[in-house]
């Protein structure tokens, strides 16, 4: 255990998108200084840190340079390429760590280490050719997912088998990526837990929030979650359990479907999670400085929640609607700073604070 | 009436204190860009915006080459030099106008101003020699405080006149400088109102705050303030009033002293207040950002409070306290990114949650 950063400290973050935009706000909050490494010269990031260096994550001299210049090395996303690692973890901490980072890049490793722990997750199969395919129809059967195991978001890299007849093209338009076959779960909606642990072992969650996604993309997350007591209680516990496996430091997302039979794990993001952007209408601490708290060994925010919030993405063209949610009372507009309202790119979300508690 | 800037857009500040810095961070969540103008190279705004020109607030170039790349100006001093007005009222849009910043740069003609309006103040009078001084001990008596007229902050440039026998050196400590002797006013406590009023007119003002000063420094606000019902709509009406008079564009800052005879205005500041902090916990739309709002021609939030805050300045060696002060559970912790804690110098503040309502 070593001592929490000072103030004047320097947090380095890989990758300047709205993520690490909101991660530099909250750092700035706490009279902490950022640092963006990010190849894009125009990452929304580079407009309220300290210093963005602009430069391909395989670039070795430019990370050596750029990793001399922090305290910490944190990221706002997960797919960081192995060598990039390996240069900026032998010359400063970094939070969350390797194991998390390898358990979340691939969906076969997430969801065997999930299994491990005893949790429970979607029936799933790993797919290297048609043989393995066969097999997975067989016990699995369909309708089901072929997923690549790695670098899949928010939709992408994934195709629908509706019958065992799809499976063949569908394979065949991964070109070859190692992929896993997922059953689907009989879930009645999604939720997810933000969870965070900090350098001494110390475990905090925020409340769970309920999830909708159209057309593969969140759409809004809902506090508090349609939960009982009990699976509030469990949704809780498994995330706690996760962390303390992976001796975790900073902001997790936690993503479960809920059955009948209980929670079910879909997946982890071993960062702060757009499921988690209500906390900063809901809570004293929200989930960027929460993680920003993590990674610099300061003390966590208690997670306790002061409101009942909805958060809504802002997708594409939805964005240009600014000067009518402007109007709403109770309402808090978040803009990323990117010039162009691309179909499908995440441009802002609203909290509207329901009823304060 | 213009349009509303658009996201992207950037707001131009004068001035990178704390203020500066808090302004910054409310525009980048709303998508709005920020450029500072400060003499100072490590203006701790500079840390958290688009671009930090560092110049003196006579260096006619600087300021004509950085009012090019901003959209509207503002600040967050009113002692700013009438030259560098003159630069950049010629080119872009000043909010808030000059006018307030006359009113509020000059102590007598702001309390001239103030009694035109019908409001009460502290009695006064100008003094530019010890003619001025005696018919003022006269009318006014002692005790009494001598203030330079203009410049003076935090307590710097005032003398207290305990007897009439003090009135010669502290006028002569002065330098020549134009001065107002002011009366005591019997008052029970201060409070403030944090008033905003937009470019269509509309006024919105938050829930006043009680203040209270050490050393001449603010130490805490705390809201609810303790006032009756018919203080609080007064201290609103006379806030707007004065807003309107002025054609005020922005945040403003109004300190009151409840009195038995009603509420006299001590001052107002034409920008942010240090006494509108706690809206960062207890406000959907915090005075930053209601600032920013104003000032880009968006609509105003409604200044509901939906917690009792009580806010708490670090002042010098306080902000070395964070470690504890980050245990603390409902607590914001503020830094402002100063490096040297000197004495009497605001470090950064904490806004503790008291109750959400």
């Amino acid at each position: 255990m070593t001592e929490p950063l000072a103030p004047g400290s320097t947090i380095g973050i890989l990758g300047g998108g709205q993520l690490g935009r909101m991660l530099a706000l909250a750092a700035a909050r706490l009279g902490l200084r950022t640092a963006i490494f990010d190849p894009d010269p125009n990452a929304p990031a580079g407009q309220v840190s300290d210093s963005l260096t602009t430069a391909a994550y395989t670039d070795s001299n430019a990370l050596k340079s750029w990793v001399e210049t922090v305290d910490v090395v944190t990221y706002e996303f997960e797919n960081i390429p192995t060598e990039a690692l390996d240069i900026l973890e032998s010359a400063k901490p970094i939070h969350p760590n390797r194991k998390a980072l390898a358990v979340s890049q691939d969906r076969l490793t997430e969801k065997a280490f999930l299994s491990d722990l005893g949790l429970k997750t979607a029936p799933f199969a790993a797919i290297d050719d048609m043989d393995d395919m066969t097999e997975a129809l067989d016990e699995i059967g369909a309708p089901a997912i072929l997923k690549t195991r790695r670098f899949g978001y928010d939709g992408k890299g994934q195709a629908r088998i509706m019958a065992p007849e799809d499976a063949e093209q569908a394979l065949a338009d991964m070109n070859g990526a190692p992929a896993i076959y997922e059953g689907f779960v009989n879930f009645t909606h999604e939720v997810s837990v933000i969870a965070a642990r900090g350098t001494t072992g110390e475990v905090a969650c925020f409340d769970p929030g309920e999830n909708v996604h159209v057309n593969g993309i969140l759409h809004t997350t809902t506090v508090p979650a349609n939960l009982t007591g009990k699976q509030r209680t469990d949704a809780v516990l498994l995330a706690g359990q996760i962390l303390n496996r992976l001796g975790y430091v900073g902001v997790m997302g936690v993503e479960l479907f809920v059955t009948p039979q209980g929670l079910v794990v879909n997946e982890i993001a071993p960062r702060v999670h757009n499921s988690g952007h209500w906390t900063q209408a809901g809570c004293a601490v929200d989930q960027f400085e929460q993680h920003i708290r993590a990674v610099a060994g300061w003390p966590l925010g208690d997670g306790a929640r002061h409101a009942d919030v909805v958060m809504t993405n802002l997708i594409g063209d939805d964005a240009h609607t600014w000067p009518e949610l402007a109007k709403e009372a109770d309402t808090q507009i978040h803009l990323y700073g990117k010039a162009e309202a691309r179909e499908g790119r995440k441009m802002g979300h609203v909290n509207r604070v329901i009823r304060a508690k």
